[in-house]
């Protein structure tokens, strides 16, 4: 029998993971939870053509699709379509309904878009909805991408207001305040800025090839940026307009200052800078002090989705060399693509496997939740095992997890166990305990090792817990 | 553009609905910890090979099976290899690795033993883990019966010992005790038993024939039962034996003895016995005086599943009209499929769709879960805005959810909004209350309205959390 195994770029979650990953979750849903948004889920399969088309024609490419069951059963006549369908499904990557009429979810936005039509007559709007699932892409694997991995969204639909932007960056900020995240800098800017900044650089109608340039200057400066820029048609005098609009430095409130001056004859620019003064102005009523994170303003910031049409942001945790770990804005026609014209809407995406990974290499993770349950009851068999298992519905009774060792096997092997697991305490109670209603409690990291009441012990493990 | 829709048999959880399905994940989630579970979380594929021959024929066929992507991709030669593997994959319904080499996960079972298998050296053994994550089966859906659906999983493996068998029980009536559903009976049964009861019935080769008539008692009463018995080949004297075992009255040990009795001749029908009186005796010493759930040995209980091979168990709540709401037993060789021999485990499972629709129809579940945040801020505009997001800001410094309307919109919008959602109170804060540095609360069942200072909104609201 050949070894089993799991799909690449899939992940089984140990004990260890599965806790720290609650953690995560559990912080981020009492923050929505105290902001009012409401959690949502969606099944993790989705109509092929609720999926199709939404993504570019790569994203089609990456979808995966579910073979539709009892192709076997299918009599002659249809056995035909079957076959005029498989040449189909050979010649391009979808579009096979007999074949294929189902997909797992690629994101978690297309779902919610599709929830909020079919649900629209019983929605209270504004909606605000978080949620928080995994999803699927048949991605090359590689370290850090997964073809299995968990999208948390945070979106309210249904209202143009700007406090909603506000209330979203606070958000972000209370979630890795009480994550412990350090040097946390959420950039902030407009897609009407960069319209704007396309406008006055004299290429109006090049303000995504500018954006898609201008997304590279992390990667090969402004230099590589202009020949860039160049190469795509942006005129000589354009491009010193924008080298301007990068150079400009400052706090938030200088620089929107200074791009007034570059933006004034576009009217898209001044709306995008009058938008992100109200957004941070909000956000200035909203925010708490003990927050460390940084809110600036950053003109550069592009963000790959077409679909954003104003405020957009994107978190970095400086502390260590990682891509974002979280992204969003505003978009103004998501539930369009299923027939729900004009409902603007505003979201923000937190990157969970990177957080995770950030929190792991910073050893941001509480120590408790590597183990769980912290006290083992060796097991004496007998009249020594009643005994202890008295002891055992005790402390669970109180709220204590705890656990005996079932079988009454050798010292040792029990001692191992203990040892693996990593528990805090073993408890053993054998003849001489019990015949002084007594329990030896030995505590796993000293060593050290002490014979107490029932009720000393429900004190030290309710303490310790 | 045609309205869009959800696969068949999947479904849309509305926020209140997730509440409610947390609430029931969480009050699991804590007892497993209690009791020293492990939590483990495996992905939603596995490799086809990992599943096909792990459900029989019947399962095979049911299992949704993932689309290979990049089909449309594949040279020439490839391409007739794919001809050949379509041809098998219409004949018959699995095996066809070119076409399809994933599969969504049908059970957590077979993903458990393929983890345990893969992590043998790793793993402390007795391994206790608990598992909660949809399973997908491409049956006909029906009511109350998905194609995505969640299963519930609590097992230990490596340990024969009986407190295993004693703890799960005291799992299942601790959870049902705190999710309060009245009427719950766990009925306990041996597969020992039962196979000492065909032997006793002289048809010893006949077991799993027995058991199938056997669990159809409730439905087609004794005489049918009979009837099938003997057309199934049991002698007519052990149709008789069979009759006065199901015929055994009394409490547990009344049963057990009366069956200690008649099952002297079998060796394995009174090691049946054993365990169940040994698995009582533990149970005795593990459970609560609170919980008021019932355990009964039933000598007819059968449970379909082949793997079980010792106790078996099974749930049922006698205030709503449905099937068992969980079932497990012991099984002795599962790791066995992928390799690891000798491997004994028992487990049980918690039906959560059924446990969620009984807690519905009974009403049990706590009233807060269906809103969420029970407060909302009306919204005046300018400085009766800021003046109300001061507010908010010190609500959830307290950790007391609360919204604002967005937009400073038509009073009659904001109320039928803040109605739609069912909050339990709204805060107004106009001129009048800013310039008296007070507010407005308005309890919306009540209608009542009264005007009061920050502290004295903290204090109602954080009570009432």
């Amino acid at each position: 029998m050949s070894k089993p195994s799991i799909p690449q770029g899939t992940r089984d979650f140990s004990p260890a993971e599965v806790r720290r990953r609650q953690y995560i979750f559990n912080t981020l849903r009492a923050i929505f939870e105290t902001y009012g948004f409401q959690p949502l889920e969606t099944p993790a399969m989705e109509n092929l053509v609720t999926l199709t088309g939404k993504y570019g024609e790569e994203g089609d490419r990456l979808i995966f699709k579910i073979l539709n069951n009892g192709l076997h059963e299918q009599q002659d006549p249809k056995k035909q379509q079957l076959q005029a369908e498989w040449e189909k499904l050979l010649s391009r990557p979808y579009s096979t309904p007999v074949i294929t009429e189902r997909a797992l979810r690629y994101d978690l936005t297309i779902p919610f878009a599709r929830y909020v039509v079919m649900h629209q007559h019983e929605l209270a709007f504004p909606f605000r909805r978080y949620q928080m699932q995994p999803v699927w892409r048949a991605d090359r694997p590689q370290r850090g991408r997964y073809r299995e991995f968990w999208q948390c969204d945070c979106d309210v639909v249904g209202s143009t207001s700007l406090v909603n932007e506000a209330e979203l960056l606070c958000i972000y900020r209370s979630a890795f305040h009480q994550l412990k995240l350090p040097q946390v800098t959420i950039r902030l800017n407009s897609r009407k800025l960069l319209t704007g900044l396309a406008e006055v650089a004299g290429a109006p109608t090049l303000m995504m090839e500018m954006t898609v340039a201008l997304d590279k200057l992390d990667k090969i400066g402004w230099e590589g940026v202009a020949q860039e820029l160049e190469q795509r048609g942006i005129p000589g005098v354009g491009i010193e307009k924008i080298r301007q609009v990068i150079g400009i430095s400052g706090n938030n409130s200088q620089k929107l200052e200074a791009l007034s001056a570059i933006m004034q004859d576009s009217e898209t620019g001044r709306q995008g800078i009058e938008e992100l003064l109200q957004t941070l102005q909000y956000h200035e009523e909203l925010a708490s002090s003990d927050w460390s994170s940084a809110v600036e303003v950053d003109i550069s910031l592009a963000r790959g989705l077409n679909y954003y049409t104003g405020v957009i942001v994107e978190v970095t945790c400086g502390a260590v060399k990682m891509g974002s770990i979280g992204g969003g804005g505003r978009y103004d026609d998501l539930t369009g693509l299923f027939g729900l014209k004009r409902l603007s809407g505003v979201g923000v995406s937190f990157g969970i496997d990177r957080i995770y990974d950030v929190m792991e290499m910073l050893e941001l993770f509480p120590a408790e939740l590597a183990t769980g349950s912290r006290v083992l009851l060796a097991n004496f068999g007998g009249a020594n095992e009643v005994y202890a298992l008295h002891l055992l519905k005790q402390l669970r009774e109180k709220g204590i997890a705890a656990e005996i060792y079932p079988d009454a096997a050798k010292f040792d092997k029990q001692m191992k166990y203990a040892n693996k697991r990593g528990f805090a305490y073993v408890i053993l109670a054998g003849d001489e305990e019990r015949e002084k209603g007594m329990f030896s409690v030995k505590n796993f990291s000293t060593g050290e090792q002490q014979m107490m009441t029932a009720e000393q012990v429900f004190d030290l493990l309710s303490g310790q817990q």
